[in-house]
């Protein structure tokens, strides 16, 4: 057994219907740059799903590429980017959007969401004109950094409040699948397009090689996106390896059997770290949970398992990372809930 | 018989090789962000074929992104490039550098290439400091966008002027392969790197599903290159991706007879063209060529073959583009210089 | 008398009644950032000479400043500029607008300016979407960078086309006085502001200390104009400095004299260039000439007088130019025609 | 009486020798973009002043601009500057730092400054590499934004560690000379010289029309500044204004004088306040105090004097911020005073 089973939800390659699928057309000739027969497949299998088929959508190879194109083709360079301080584009995409030229207005978040009264409070702070930036996005994601998930209410106040202040509302869905998949959730594919200007469906974590697809509802920002991934190096040459593989995820709703496994199998983990009398440090009903466990123990699973240290709680206990996947096998699960004793 | 075979040559999926090993490989578990198994091992077949194990190798999903990386990387803000005006970077990649903060020097060429003289005169425009930009960087791609290549005396002429005019000197090898396997090349990978700062090796268009490798010889250049990949996108979770399809390229030269294929049956209907007394634009030694046919004949060939009108010559003659690749089937070869009758 | 007479129009300090007016007023206690009295009084009167009271005016310390804010202000990051080859931000500005992001189409220009015809093969250019940066804005010069000036059929011209291509039209209004104050010119403030989107009033190099009166007529374009005047660090904490500069230089028409000065003296020379059988380079009715001189002469003059060599000619001549201003002296004007023999 | 007495230190125009100057030089012809006889002779002074001919001096308009050019000039895209979370950088700029694509790590500040520890935080929160951005340069002004000014000991200890953690050190000093001139200061100008990379003097706001001197230590960072002076607009025509105005402010120290009587006008409505037993938000020793006083009484204090209200302390307190300057006059300090009552 390898030891980095649970450092992530991108070790493995693809599902395996994703190959048999790009063997089956490999020879095939088809346009360029998404504009394939593939990539047209996928784009109204989504709209569908997503129940309009207006919903503009484009395939991008990877999170961070997907959030400086969308964020750096809609706003000013004067106007900024409001983001919950856990972010991913506020930590770890290397000064990806300020290398665009936008301030990002971190809010302090405790499990990884923001709420109204943040936002407005960062308005608030934003009114000697024309000294500062102007807040004109919030940026979310679903589900977040921490594991958790957005209640469709949150997202409904969220939706409303941006439309009342004339703010974008954008939502980073990397790990959507598995949100979308999690328990007690109550959103589906077509509300998140109904709440939001623009998102994106992220395949790379839940079992493509690589691909996000950006769905754009707001009909100002669908002009011109195309120019946008092109002068960021997003439009792929054989935009059929995206295409292709959204075909497989979505024509039998696959995306969402993998995001369930996934779910199920981080779900089972945390029952078994709480059986245990173990805490976990967030609410997280998705496939990434953070269990606080005693330092000789995860001394012990450090040398079976691969996972992250996330925060020391204090001199005795740290809390972990484990991130399940749509290929994480349950015997595995298995042997980590036992050696939890 | 789909009608764009000779449009460009990433038309088809990969080498089936290539998705052997996706298969083979697919459940294994690896690092991400390129710190995998095959991209180590990818990394080091290159830098054997190259003859440096210093060489310092990346690899990028795509050619505008290698680019505005490379570029953006180790320019200063008042730093240019300069480039032939048919430059892929001056063309055909929506503004890419600049978004970056570089300006683009353009050198007027008729054969894609440009010369020592070409660059000094942009040299002696530039001497009004500070309020002009001050060239810092050379580009240029081989084969170039119109076919050509660049002779071994060439490049080191280039390599000279640069390194007495403290210039680095970039070259773009998107599509390297059919430069260094056309009749005629004098120059090899160890070649390239020696007399370059930076150079990448394309495999998108010669057989892989995506992909190109960056090597860089300046060591200065070498530091941080991986921050610049993450801040613009390219940082891919699924390195292994792409490493997997460079072992497969060069552990036993696939990319090399790959590229030969492509060459020689471009070199065939050039030959053919010829003999059936047509001429061709420019002198190509590699896969892209630009035959010059009688309109009717051109509406003619449009019917059954997907290509690309190149230049209006006169009001009789049009310069079409043709591309092969690793991929193109000789017997649609044949039955294209049949219908040049 | 100092050697460098004719190098250009900032070489001495301003029209004695500004300092007048910042002596009287030095003691009164104004709003920072523009918002004082004599910045409002001056926008006032400009928008009274324009003839439109709802012109948005607003005050830059300089040329290169005001053209990179105006650019970037206006256009997404896919969008690029059409410019003349000779046009300041193209040549002279050390890539300031590349490094707001955004490329410059230069049109080869051999008098400075730029007509439709010339437009549209950079439109026809540009039609690989979305491959290429998208053309729009035009950029033009009133008096160009050589000296000559838009009639106002060819402005019309230009502006009709601009509208109906979806083009923003700027015109660079750094010597618009000594344009507007020409030999021949048929446009007036009010023509300028109704011919294009935007364009300046150049003070700096009209008698003033510093200062360029930007006038937006586009509506969407006045929008948050102040945030991106602040954030390219343009927003002066003093800005009652240039606003009282413009109040002395338009409230009675003082800007216009200057500029009438500043031909008449330039004029003087050319006719005296050409009586002395020599020609001029450019057809310049503006305060820049440029005269094509044995290099004997050149060698001469140059010992007594201040001016850049601007082209060698052939072995035997050079074309010098020569700037006058407001505060060129006649009798330095005579002395250098007498010494033209 | 106008009311803005107190709202900040450029609300007057400059001081009278300044003008007098300007008056006297004004027919002088000089060379344009700082290369004239009085910005020359005023970076020998301060270079004096400073100690070390070597000193490289450029001036800039205003400090959002100075602050803009250094930091997009020394850092490469992907380091980061850290900065208090007060600093004008981070809230007041409009975003400049981040529109030349830099991320600010802001440090939570209570009293403006920042130390060793919090800068390591920040280092110790910075290493997954490649995926954050790299801090390379920190960040500080003073006078802080609120009044309060840095010992020796404080600045050296800062200035170690970033020597020790590959860091550059850069002081903005727009308020830099009442921080030196303010009680119990121990630093001088060759302090800050020697304990920082680099840092400028601000005459704006300390009796100048306009005008920023950078000082600029570190021989890597003297290269090419000009270039990215032009790049961003700030190399002016006429240079000679801000190097008049620096010589006068520096020839008889001038500049000390008018920062002292800032300074002791401030201090003694500081003392005031406090003998009123009303309490100071921050420990400030410069020419920024924010007292704290009852909203009956900053009511009042409104009708006849203009200042911000800064802080709302609770139901019936708020601070307010008053900035004296050069051109404070005693007997409206006195009024004040007494209205305190």
């Amino acid at each position: 057994m390898t030891k980095y089973y649970f450092k992530d939800d991108y070790s493995e390659g693809c599902h395996p219907n994703i190959l048999k699928k790009l063997l089956n057309t490999n020879f095939e000739i088809h346009d360029g740059y998404g504009d394939d027969e593939y990539s047209n497949e996928a784009k109204q299998i989504i709209a569908e799903k997503i129940g309009d088929k207006n919903a503009n959508i484009h395939f991008i190879s990877g999170g961070t590429l997907a959030n400086l194109i969308i964020i750096s083709a809609i706003l000013k360079p004067h106007e900024s980017i409001i983001s919950p301080s856990t972010g991913h584009i506020n930590t770890h995409e290397a000064g990806a959007i300020e290398a665009t030229g936008h301030k990002i207005n971190p809010i302090k978040s405790s499990d990884g969401k923001i709420r109204v009264n943040d936002i407005q409070s960062i308005l608030d702070e934003h009114t000697t004109i024309p000294h500062m930036v102007k807040p004109r996005m919030v940026y979310i994601s679903n589900s977040t950094e921490i594991g958790t998930v957005y209640k469709k209410r949150e997202l409904k106040e969220l939706s409303e409040y941006c439309k009342e202040n004339d703010l974008f509302l954008f939502l980073d869905g990397a790990r959507l699948g598995s949100a979308l998949c999690s328990k007690g959730n109550d959103l589906s594919l077509s509300d998140i397009f109904h709440l939001t200007d623009i998102f994106y469906i992220g395949g790379t974590k839940n079992g493509a090689l690589l691909g996000e697809a950006v769905v754009i509802k707001n009909d100002e920002l669908k002009k011109d996106f195309p120019f946008h991934m092109k002068q960021r190096g997003a439009l792929m040459s054989k935009g059929r390896l995206i295409g292709i593989q959204f075909v497989e995820l979505f024509k039998d709703d696959l995306f969402f059997d993998l995001a369930r496994h996934a779910n199920s199998m981080a779900m089972k983990i945390a029952k078994a770290v709480e059986q245990k009398s173990h805490s976990l440090l967030t609410k997280s009903t998705s496939n990434q949970i953070f269990p606080i466990l005693p330092n000789i123990l995860v001394e012990k699973l450090e040398k079976k398992y691969g996972f992250y240290r996330w925060e020391k709680m204090n001199n005795k206990e740290t809390a972990i990372r484990l991130v399940t996947s749509w290929a994480t096998k349950e015997n595995i699960v298995n042997k980590f809930i036992s050696d939890l004793d």
